[in-house]
């Protein structure tokens, strides 16, 4: 299949330093190229792909110091739009600009959402542009949107099998681990108490925005002065893999409804279980006594350290693997394309759709929504 | 003529507090109407004119608290793009996104830059939709722009003629006035030096933005501790033009390239001469020896004081009648539109510019940028 995934702009594919969206867009751009297709990313120049690569600006524009990132990425979609004939399926990972550009051509056209949709500056795009095919990486993800968003399908990330390596046992009995930034929805005052009330180590690697200085400084580091707990500060994608292998169990006890924990996927990659709270995709993505526990409460968390412990870290792995690697997120794209592209011969009969951009875009003047286009 | 104004959505028209773009657009706005146009004003619902309103969001975005304004602009103009036949022009004043949108139709189309345009975030946008024409608010303005911009013409903001009263004779033989935003490139620290040399009163009626509470803590606040200088803090509409009509002179020692200053023309207004350095607009706007004087280094400033006490404040008055009224800058657009509705036959000679949008978008598949239209 001809494919284009269009990235962000904001940093490179893979990103030097973070960034979730993009570290997703190349894990499913390197695998469906291995799956024998024919892939081309428009990314910033600075990425790194074995697809053929549009450089849509010399570098990612953060570390570049654009702040304004808007132009680029339209400049971006003009080039994509001209050479949109190339490909059988075009796939956003962008958030906003693409709905009106490419309304024409929303029967090869997916965007994936990789943020959470319950703030409302997005919200006049989601209720407009009703036609562009959908797909959320976790069905709680949702929730907020317009009950007429044209839904493809959910796809839960995945991460390449071998990153996190299956560590089959924790050196010198493990700690619980608390992976990724130190905010106030993230909940590290919680992973402290739990390791305090189980008495099991935790070690925190976690980095600390400007924003949530004071949140450190104030809340969670007088926390840390326990002889259970250990600060580490912020680590590498390379450490990552010992830091979770070598956990008995990672705390993720969220307050916020995280459309998907790429870290939970990780942990479990290690065989490590994953001690998490119901909220957001948490509950799509740990199964329940097999690669975690989903608690409600302290007391929950604190029995699952119990639990954890003596959790099969195989049957951890192996449940990564049927459900969360990269293989199987490419494999669900491509059905999802499949089924688009299947869908095509139905939506060309509601009309005002294969007009073309122009004529769709004069033909109706009072301002109503288009009609949908659902695939099937 | 049937015309639409496209104003940001980021205030309501005319602004509640700051907010110089929707502030020249209402000005605009009611100028073209009362010149018997037939406008309609897309803008926030809070907005207030004479016009046919088109509500494109509840109220001004900032306002509201929505912090990510792309996907507003996107609703409006998904709207605006549906009622264009309705329209003989369609005037832009919002940045970029109506540029790949309103591709081919660009021969009724306007885009006022309100913005200076020295910085590197928005030029992949000018460098590949050369097509859409332009006016600059100051010949200025223009310089760092591509070679390939299609300009249509320069046309300076002006203001209703009784916004700011004309005073014959400022109170007690007047001040000099320093009055807008305290920050290092507005060049408070000029005007007190100038106050001082020159043993005439200073008033600063100026905001202190949150990003420049540092530098008024450490610089300004202490040079303001001479008994010649007044601090007054922050002023509304209706006190600027008490506040500009007892001045002798306003002091706008600026040392960036603004693209046009209102408060010059505010001044001028009132019949009060202008000090002001020469740096982007500053040698447009004003007539040297009749309007103000337009100085490069201290010494000429504090010389221009004397000039400008000896200066007709009617004939700067008549200056700004001439130039700078709302109804001068009304009627400079329309003869832009009529140039640029005169120009389109030649334009759709140039091939690839009246295929329509898919067509045209279709068309290309190189990447190339499109033949220019360049009005007449």
């Amino acid at each position: 299949m001809r494919i284009a995934q269009v990235a962000p702009l904001a940093e490179a594919v893979p990103p030097k330093f973070y960034g979730g969206t993009e570290r997703v867009v190349s894990w499913l751009t390197e695998e469906l190229v291995r799956q024998g297709h024919d892939v081309t990313l428009f990314a910033s120049g600075d990425s790194e792909t074995s697809a053929k690569l549009v450089a849509c600006c010399p570098e990612g524009l953060r570390l570049a110091g654009i702040r304004d990132h808007v132009a680029s990425h339209l400049a971006m979609l003009y080039h994509l739009r001209r050479r949109a004939d190339e490909f059988d399926v075009i796939h956003f990972h962008i958030d906003l600009l693409q709905y009106p550009l490419f309304e024409d051509l929303n029967h090869k056209c997916v965007t994936t959402l990789h943020g959470r949709l319950d703030v409302p500056d997005f919200m006049p795009v989601y209720r407009t542009f009703t036609g562009m095919p959908l797909v959320s990486i976790s069905d709680h993800q949702r929730g907020p949107m317009p009950e007429n968003a044209n839904w493809l399908q959910t796809i839960h990330h995945g991460l390449p099998a071998e990153n996190c390596r299956f560590s089959a046992k924790p050196k010198d009995g493990g700690y619980l681990a608390f992976l990724g930034r130190i905010s106030p929805e993230k909940r590290p005052d919680r992973a402290i108490e739990i390791a305090k009330a189980a008495g099991v180590k935790l070690k925190i690697a976690a980095k600390v925005d400007k924003a949530d200085q004071d949140y450190w400084d104030e809340v969670i580091e007088p926390m840390t002065h326990h002889p259970l707990v250990e600060y580490i500060g912020e680590i590498n994608e390379d450490q990552k893999h010992d830091f979770l292998g070598n956990a008995l169990a990672l705390a993720f006890p969220i307050d916020w409804p995280e459309p998907f924990g790429l870290v939970m996927i990780e942990a479990m990659s290690a065989g490590t279980p994953v001690i998490a709270w119901r909220n957001g995709s948490v509950p799509e993505v740990i199964k329940d006594g097999v690669s975690g526990v989903v608690v409600e409460s302290m007391e929950e968390a604190i029995a699952a350290v119990k639990t954890c412990k003596a959790m099969s870290r195989e049957g951890v792995r192996r449940y990564f693997e049927t459900r969360f690697t990269a293989s199987v997120m490419a494999r669900s794209y491509v059905a999802a394309y499949e089924s688009l592209l299947a869908g095509d011969a139905d939506a060309i009969k509601i009309p005002g759709l294969t007009l073309g951009a122009a004529a769709a875009l004069n033909g109706a003047t009072n301002g109503a929504a288009h009609p949908v286009l659902r695939a099937v």
